[in-house]
Protein backbone atom coordinates (compact mmCIF):
# COMPACT_ATOMS: atom_id res chain seq x y z
CA UNK A 1 0.00 0.00 0.00
CA UNK A 2 1.11 3.19 -0.83
CA UNK A 3 1.17 6.16 1.42
CA UNK A 4 -0.39 9.70 1.12
CA UNK A 5 2.38 12.99 1.50
CA UNK A 6 0.49 15.82 3.18
CA UNK A 7 2.58 19.25 3.68
CA UNK A 8 1.55 22.18 6.04
CA UNK A 9 2.12 25.73 4.84
CA UNK A 10 2.28 29.32 5.53
CA UNK A 11 4.00 32.49 7.70
CA UNK A 12 5.66 31.77 10.93
CA UNK A 13 2.57 31.96 13.69
CA UNK A 14 0.30 30.36 11.53
CA UNK A 15 0.10 27.32 13.63
CA UNK A 16 1.57 25.32 11.35
CA UNK A 17 3.10 23.01 14.19
CA UNK A 18 -0.09 22.70 16.40
CA UNK A 19 -2.04 21.99 13.82
CA UNK A 20 0.12 19.45 12.45
CA UNK A 21 0.53 17.85 16.05
CA UNK A 22 -3.12 18.20 16.42
CA UNK A 23 -3.67 16.28 12.79
CA UNK A 24 -1.20 13.63 13.49
CA UNK A 25 -2.80 12.52 16.70
CA UNK A 26 -6.24 12.11 14.72
CA UNK A 27 -4.37 10.28 12.61
CA UNK A 28 -2.94 7.64 14.26
CA UNK A 29 -6.42 7.90 16.49
CA UNK A 30 -8.10 6.49 12.81
CA UNK A 31 -5.98 3.97 12.83
CA UNK A 32 -3.23 5.13 10.55
CA UNK A 33 0.74 4.95 10.36
CA UNK A 34 1.81 8.62 10.99
CA UNK A 35 5.13 10.27 10.71
CA UNK A 36 5.66 13.83 11.53
CA UNK A 37 8.35 15.66 10.31
CA UNK A 38 9.36 19.80 9.19
CA UNK A 39 11.48 21.53 6.89
CA UNK A 40 14.40 22.70 6.48
CA UNK A 41 15.69 19.23 8.27
CA UNK A 42 13.98 15.93 9.26
CA UNK A 43 16.38 13.67 8.99
CA UNK A 44 20.04 13.82 10.43
CA UNK A 45 22.01 15.96 7.50
CA UNK A 46 19.40 17.93 6.67
CA UNK A 47 19.27 18.82 10.20
CA UNK A 48 22.42 19.82 9.65
CA UNK A 49 21.76 21.83 7.12
CA UNK A 50 19.17 23.14 8.88
CA UNK A 51 21.78 24.80 11.33
CA UNK A 52 23.32 26.55 8.23
CA UNK A 53 20.24 27.91 7.45
CA UNK A 54 18.33 29.29 10.14
CA UNK A 55 21.32 30.22 12.23
CA UNK A 56 23.71 33.97 11.83
CA UNK A 57 23.27 36.87 10.06
CA UNK A 58 20.11 37.95 7.98
CA UNK A 59 23.46 38.23 4.59
CA UNK A 60 24.59 35.73 5.44
CA UNK A 61 23.64 33.48 2.11
CA UNK A 62 22.75 34.95 -1.32
CA UNK A 63 19.34 33.90 -2.20
CA UNK A 64 20.92 31.35 -4.74
CA UNK A 65 23.03 29.75 -2.12
CA UNK A 66 19.92 29.58 0.31
CA UNK A 67 18.03 28.19 -2.48
CA UNK A 68 20.76 25.49 -3.37
CA UNK A 69 21.16 24.42 0.76
CA UNK A 70 17.71 24.17 1.28
CA UNK A 71 17.12 21.88 -1.83
CA UNK A 72 20.01 19.94 -0.43
CA UNK A 73 18.53 19.11 3.28
CA UNK A 74 14.86 18.56 1.20
CA UNK A 75 16.86 15.83 -0.82
CA UNK A 76 18.15 14.45 2.00
CA UNK A 77 14.63 14.61 4.08
CA UNK A 78 13.12 12.82 1.17
CA UNK A 79 15.04 10.07 0.74
CA UNK A 80 16.15 9.32 4.67
CA UNK A 81 12.70 10.13 5.97
CA UNK A 82 9.92 11.07 3.41
CA UNK A 83 10.01 8.51 0.54
CA UNK A 84 10.50 5.69 2.98
CA UNK A 85 7.79 6.36 5.51
CA UNK A 86 5.56 6.90 1.84
CA UNK A 87 6.53 3.18 0.80
CA UNK A 88 5.54 1.61 4.21
CA UNK A 89 2.07 3.19 4.04
CA UNK A 90 1.79 5.63 6.16
CA UNK A 91 0.57 9.27 6.34
CA UNK A 92 3.35 11.82 6.23
CA UNK A 93 2.72 15.28 7.44
CA UNK A 94 5.60 17.66 6.94
CA UNK A 95 5.81 21.39 8.15
CA UNK A 96 6.92 23.13 5.08
CA UNK A 97 8.35 22.06 2.00
CA UNK A 98 8.74 23.48 -1.47
CA UNK A 99 5.87 25.79 -1.41
CA UNK A 100 7.98 27.77 1.49
CA UNK A 101 10.62 27.88 -0.76
CA UNK A 102 9.07 29.09 -3.71
CA UNK A 103 7.21 31.83 -1.21
CA UNK A 104 10.44 32.66 0.38
CA UNK A 105 12.66 33.16 -2.38
CA UNK A 106 10.92 32.67 -5.90
CA UNK A 107 10.64 36.52 -7.61
CA UNK A 108 11.89 36.66 -10.80
CA UNK A 109 14.32 35.17 -12.69
CA UNK A 110 14.66 33.07 -8.79
CA UNK A 111 10.94 31.65 -8.89
CA UNK A 112 11.81 30.09 -12.84
CA UNK A 113 14.75 27.88 -10.80
CA UNK A 114 13.16 26.94 -7.70
CA UNK A 115 11.11 24.86 -10.39
CA UNK A 116 13.73 23.48 -11.98
CA UNK A 117 15.76 22.80 -9.16
CA UNK A 118 12.29 20.50 -7.47
CA UNK A 119 12.09 18.79 -10.69
CA UNK A 120 15.84 17.80 -11.85
CA UNK A 121 16.58 16.70 -8.10
CA UNK A 122 13.57 16.28 -5.81
CA UNK A 123 11.02 15.14 -8.01
CA UNK A 124 8.15 14.56 -5.26
CA UNK A 125 5.19 16.71 -4.50
CA UNK A 126 2.40 16.61 -1.92
CA UNK A 127 -0.85 14.55 -2.53
CA UNK A 128 -2.44 17.57 -0.29
CA UNK A 129 -1.15 20.96 0.78
CA UNK A 130 -2.81 23.01 3.41
CA UNK A 131 -1.56 26.48 3.55
CA UNK A 132 -2.63 28.41 6.62
CA UNK A 133 -3.29 31.61 5.96
CA UNK A 134 -3.43 34.91 8.55
CA UNK A 135 -2.88 38.44 8.99
CA UNK A 136 0.97 38.82 9.15
CA UNK A 137 0.60 41.02 12.30
CA UNK A 138 -1.51 38.21 14.43
CA UNK A 139 1.49 35.86 12.87
CA UNK A 140 4.40 38.45 14.39
CA UNK A 141 2.73 38.54 17.79
CA UNK A 142 2.36 34.46 17.90
CA UNK A 143 5.57 33.81 16.63
CA UNK A 144 7.28 36.37 18.75
CA UNK A 145 6.36 34.84 21.93
CA UNK A 146 8.01 31.69 20.80
CA UNK A 147 10.83 31.99 18.38
CA UNK A 148 13.61 29.24 19.39
CA UNK A 149 16.85 31.22 20.17
CA UNK A 150 19.10 32.14 17.70
CA UNK A 151 16.99 30.60 15.19
CA UNK A 152 15.65 34.18 14.76
CA UNK A 153 17.17 34.73 10.88
CA UNK A 154 13.91 34.78 9.02
CA UNK A 155 11.84 36.34 11.53
CA UNK A 156 14.26 39.34 10.88
CA UNK A 157 12.91 40.56 8.27
CA UNK A 158 9.88 41.94 9.37
CA UNK A 159 6.25 42.66 8.68
CA UNK A 160 6.46 43.82 4.37
CA UNK A 161 8.46 40.37 3.74
CA UNK A 162 5.54 38.71 5.40
CA UNK A 163 2.60 40.28 3.61
CA UNK A 164 4.73 39.38 0.36
CA UNK A 165 4.99 36.36 1.62
CA UNK A 166 1.20 35.72 2.58
CA UNK A 167 0.33 36.78 -0.74
CA UNK A 168 2.76 34.37 -2.60
CA UNK A 169 1.61 31.39 -0.25
CA UNK A 170 -2.04 32.43 -1.85
CA UNK A 171 -0.56 32.54 -5.02
CA UNK A 172 0.30 29.24 -5.18
CA UNK A 173 -2.85 27.72 -4.09
CA UNK A 174 -5.04 29.77 -6.44
CA UNK A 175 -2.16 28.25 -8.76
CA UNK A 176 -2.76 24.69 -7.69
CA UNK A 177 -6.28 24.04 -6.36
CA UNK A 178 -6.44 20.51 -6.77
CA UNK A 179 -3.28 20.16 -4.38
CA UNK A 180 -3.52 22.71 -2.27
CA UNK A 181 -6.76 23.93 0.30
CA UNK A 182 -6.61 27.48 2.40
CA UNK A 183 -7.01 27.00 5.89
CA UNK A 184 -8.45 30.42 7.66
CA UNK A 185 -5.92 30.28 10.80
CA UNK A 186 -7.10 33.09 12.35
CA UNK A 187 -9.45 31.13 14.69
CA UNK A 188 -8.69 29.31 18.11
CA UNK A 189 -6.46 26.05 17.37
CA UNK A 190 -9.81 23.89 18.50
CA UNK A 191 -11.60 25.43 15.09
CA UNK A 192 -8.70 25.48 12.31
CA UNK A 193 -8.29 21.55 13.51
CA UNK A 194 -11.99 21.23 12.52
CA UNK A 195 -11.26 22.47 9.05
CA UNK A 196 -8.03 21.04 8.92
CA UNK A 197 -9.50 17.62 9.30
CA UNK A 198 -12.85 18.08 7.09
CA UNK A 199 -10.27 18.53 4.28
CA UNK A 200 -7.81 16.06 5.11
CA UNK A 201 -10.13 13.41 6.03
CA UNK A 202 -12.26 13.64 2.75
CA UNK A 203 -8.81 13.37 1.24
CA UNK A 204 -7.97 10.05 3.05
CA UNK A 205 -11.19 8.48 3.08
CA UNK A 206 -11.41 8.50 6.79
CA UNK A 207 -13.23 9.61 9.92
CA UNK B 1 40.68 45.44 -16.35
CA UNK B 2 39.05 41.92 -16.14
CA UNK B 3 41.49 39.66 -14.75
CA UNK B 4 41.32 35.56 -15.35
CA UNK B 5 40.12 32.56 -14.18
CA UNK B 6 42.21 29.50 -13.75
CA UNK B 7 41.52 25.95 -12.52
CA UNK B 8 43.65 22.86 -11.35
CA UNK B 9 42.37 19.92 -11.38
CA UNK B 10 43.02 16.25 -10.80
CA UNK B 11 42.83 12.90 -8.23
CA UNK B 12 44.52 13.56 -4.51
CA UNK B 13 48.19 13.02 -5.02
CA UNK B 14 48.79 14.38 -8.23
CA UNK B 15 50.45 17.67 -6.47
CA UNK B 16 47.87 20.22 -7.80
CA UNK B 17 48.05 22.44 -4.05
CA UNK B 18 52.36 22.12 -4.53
CA UNK B 19 51.77 23.58 -8.12
CA UNK B 20 48.94 26.29 -7.42
CA UNK B 21 51.49 28.05 -5.00
CA UNK B 22 54.13 27.57 -7.22
CA UNK B 23 52.11 29.06 -9.88
CA UNK B 24 50.52 31.79 -7.16
CA UNK B 25 54.31 32.71 -6.25
CA UNK B 26 55.35 33.07 -9.68
CA UNK B 27 52.66 35.03 -11.02
CA UNK B 28 53.25 37.24 -8.54
CA UNK B 29 56.79 37.70 -9.20
CA UNK B 30 55.86 39.00 -12.73
CA UNK B 31 53.77 41.69 -11.30
CA UNK B 32 50.26 40.27 -10.69
CA UNK B 33 47.60 40.17 -8.39
CA UNK B 34 47.19 36.83 -7.53
CA UNK B 35 44.15 34.69 -5.25
CA UNK B 36 45.21 31.08 -4.14
CA UNK B 37 41.96 29.49 -3.42
CA UNK B 38 40.30 25.97 -3.26
CA UNK B 39 37.37 23.96 -3.12
CA UNK B 40 35.35 22.90 -1.67
CA UNK B 41 35.43 25.97 0.40
CA UNK B 42 37.84 29.34 -0.16
CA UNK B 43 34.82 31.46 1.18
CA UNK B 44 33.57 31.53 4.99
CA UNK B 45 30.21 29.85 4.13
CA UNK B 46 31.58 28.00 1.50
CA UNK B 47 34.14 26.62 4.15
CA UNK B 48 31.13 25.51 7.12
CA UNK B 49 29.37 24.09 3.95
CA UNK B 50 32.92 22.18 3.27
CA UNK B 51 32.98 20.69 6.80
CA UNK B 52 29.49 18.55 6.15
CA UNK B 53 31.01 17.48 2.96
CA UNK B 54 34.38 16.09 3.49
CA UNK B 55 33.73 14.47 7.35
CA UNK B 56 31.93 11.87 8.07
CA UNK B 57 30.95 8.36 6.96
CA UNK B 58 31.49 7.55 3.10
CA UNK B 59 27.53 6.95 2.75
CA UNK B 60 26.61 9.65 4.33
CA UNK B 61 25.19 11.87 1.62
CA UNK B 62 23.40 10.46 -1.45
CA UNK B 63 25.16 11.39 -4.86
CA UNK B 64 22.30 14.11 -5.16
CA UNK B 65 23.02 15.77 -2.07
CA UNK B 66 26.25 15.27 -2.14
CA UNK B 67 26.00 17.66 -5.50
CA UNK B 68 23.82 19.81 -4.05
CA UNK B 69 26.10 20.60 -1.29
CA UNK B 70 28.87 21.09 -4.27
CA UNK B 71 27.20 23.46 -5.70
CA UNK B 72 25.69 25.58 -2.85
CA UNK B 73 29.74 25.96 -1.61
CA UNK B 74 30.68 27.01 -5.13
CA UNK B 75 27.90 29.12 -5.50
CA UNK B 76 28.89 31.09 -2.46
CA UNK B 77 32.45 30.57 -3.47
CA UNK B 78 31.94 32.18 -6.60
CA UNK B 79 29.99 35.31 -5.52
CA UNK B 80 32.42 36.07 -2.33
CA UNK B 81 35.67 35.32 -3.41
CA UNK B 82 36.16 34.36 -7.21
CA UNK B 83 34.00 36.92 -8.98
CA UNK B 84 35.37 40.19 -6.67
CA UNK B 85 39.01 39.29 -7.45
CA UNK B 86 38.29 38.68 -11.37
CA UNK B 87 36.75 42.03 -11.38
CA UNK B 88 39.59 43.93 -10.02
CA UNK B 89 41.57 42.36 -12.23
CA UNK B 90 43.55 39.60 -10.32
CA UNK B 91 44.42 36.06 -11.27
CA UNK B 92 42.45 33.59 -9.67
CA UNK B 93 43.95 30.09 -9.09
CA UNK B 94 41.49 27.64 -7.84
CA UNK B 95 42.27 24.12 -6.77
CA UNK B 96 39.17 22.05 -7.99
CA UNK B 97 36.08 23.61 -9.36
CA UNK B 98 32.62 22.16 -11.45
CA UNK B 99 35.61 19.45 -12.98
CA UNK B 100 35.68 17.89 -9.81
CA UNK B 101 32.34 17.61 -9.61
CA UNK B 102 32.14 16.35 -13.02
CA UNK B 103 34.90 13.54 -12.29
CA UNK B 104 33.32 12.60 -8.91
CA UNK B 105 30.31 12.38 -9.32
CA UNK B 106 29.29 12.07 -12.59
CA UNK B 107 27.94 9.47 -14.43
CA UNK B 108 24.86 8.85 -16.46
CA UNK B 109 21.75 10.52 -15.62
CA UNK B 110 23.59 12.59 -12.80
CA UNK B 111 26.66 13.60 -14.83
CA UNK B 112 24.08 15.31 -16.79
CA UNK B 113 22.39 17.09 -13.92
CA UNK B 114 25.78 18.24 -13.18
CA UNK B 115 25.80 20.06 -16.44
CA UNK B 116 22.32 21.37 -15.57
CA UNK B 117 23.22 22.39 -11.74
CA UNK B 118 26.02 24.39 -12.83
CA UNK B 119 24.84 26.26 -16.41
CA UNK B 120 21.91 26.99 -13.96
CA UNK B 121 23.23 28.02 -10.29
CA UNK B 122 27.08 29.06 -11.18
CA UNK B 123 27.50 30.49 -14.32
CA UNK B 124 31.19 30.57 -14.63
CA UNK B 125 33.67 28.59 -16.38
CA UNK B 126 37.08 28.87 -16.04
CA UNK B 127 39.69 30.80 -18.72
CA UNK B 128 42.32 27.67 -18.34
CA UNK B 129 42.01 24.24 -16.65
CA UNK B 130 45.06 22.26 -15.90
CA UNK B 131 44.49 18.68 -15.59
CA UNK B 132 47.13 16.89 -13.57
CA UNK B 133 47.78 13.77 -14.59
CA UNK B 134 48.92 10.84 -12.76
CA UNK B 135 48.95 7.07 -12.25
CA UNK B 136 46.39 6.29 -9.04
CA UNK B 137 48.85 4.15 -7.32
CA UNK B 138 51.40 6.84 -7.54
CA UNK B 139 48.42 9.45 -6.02
CA UNK B 140 47.42 7.37 -3.19
CA UNK B 141 50.77 6.69 -2.46
CA UNK B 142 51.52 10.92 -2.58
CA UNK B 143 47.87 11.69 -0.64
CA UNK B 144 48.75 9.03 1.92
CA UNK B 145 51.62 10.95 3.29
CA UNK B 146 49.52 13.95 4.05
CA UNK B 147 45.85 13.24 4.78
CA UNK B 148 44.28 15.74 6.88
CA UNK B 149 42.92 13.70 9.86
CA UNK B 150 39.64 13.79 9.84
CA UNK B 151 39.22 14.94 6.02
CA UNK B 152 39.51 11.35 4.28
CA UNK B 153 35.73 10.58 3.41
CA UNK B 154 36.75 10.63 -0.58
CA UNK B 155 39.75 9.27 -0.23
CA UNK B 156 38.17 6.00 1.67
CA UNK B 157 36.74 5.15 -2.00
CA UNK B 158 39.97 3.23 -3.11
CA UNK B 159 41.88 2.34 -6.33
CA UNK B 160 39.22 1.68 -8.42
CA UNK B 161 37.65 4.28 -7.58
CA UNK B 162 40.59 6.47 -8.50
CA UNK B 163 41.05 5.21 -11.98
CA UNK B 164 37.29 5.87 -13.17
CA UNK B 165 38.24 9.12 -11.53
CA UNK B 166 41.55 9.31 -13.60
CA UNK B 167 39.36 8.48 -16.76
CA UNK B 168 36.61 11.03 -16.24
CA UNK B 169 39.45 14.13 -16.07
CA UNK B 170 40.72 13.07 -19.02
CA UNK B 171 37.90 12.79 -21.08
CA UNK B 172 36.61 16.24 -19.99
CA UNK B 173 40.34 17.12 -21.33
CA UNK B 174 39.22 15.68 -24.58
CA UNK B 175 35.85 17.20 -24.85
CA UNK B 176 37.24 20.36 -24.10
CA UNK B 177 40.56 21.04 -25.54
CA UNK B 178 40.83 24.83 -25.82
CA UNK B 179 39.86 25.40 -21.90
CA UNK B 180 42.13 22.20 -20.55
CA UNK B 181 45.86 21.63 -20.77
CA UNK B 182 46.85 18.26 -19.27
CA UNK B 183 49.80 18.16 -17.17
CA UNK B 184 51.96 14.90 -16.29
CA UNK B 185 52.27 15.00 -12.79
CA UNK B 186 54.77 12.05 -12.43
CA UNK B 187 58.01 13.94 -12.47
CA UNK B 188 59.35 16.26 -9.84
CA UNK B 189 57.64 19.44 -8.56
CA UNK B 190 60.46 21.74 -10.50
CA UNK B 191 59.75 20.02 -13.55
CA UNK B 192 55.99 20.16 -13.87
CA UNK B 193 55.93 23.62 -12.58
CA UNK B 194 57.81 24.45 -15.87
CA UNK B 195 55.11 22.85 -17.84
CA UNK B 196 52.60 24.43 -16.22
CA UNK B 197 54.16 28.07 -16.59
CA UNK B 198 54.84 27.25 -20.33
CA UNK B 199 51.18 26.73 -20.41
CA UNK B 200 49.61 29.59 -18.53
CA UNK B 201 52.47 32.20 -19.50
CA UNK B 202 51.03 31.65 -23.19
CA UNK B 203 47.36 32.12 -21.91
CA UNK B 204 48.40 35.16 -19.88
CA UNK B 205 51.15 36.41 -22.29
CA UNK B 206 53.43 37.34 -19.69
CA UNK B 207 57.00 35.57 -19.53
Amino acid sequence: MSGVFLTLEGIDGAGKSTQARLLADRLSDAGKGVVLTREPGGAPGAEEIRDLLVRGEPGRWSAETELLLFTAARRDHVERTIRPAITRGDVVICDRFVDSTRAYQGSGALREKVDVLHDLMIGLDADLTLIFDLDPQAGLARAGQRATPGEDRFEQKGLGFLTDLRAAYLEIARAEPDRCAVIDASGEPEAIHADVWSVVSAKLAVA
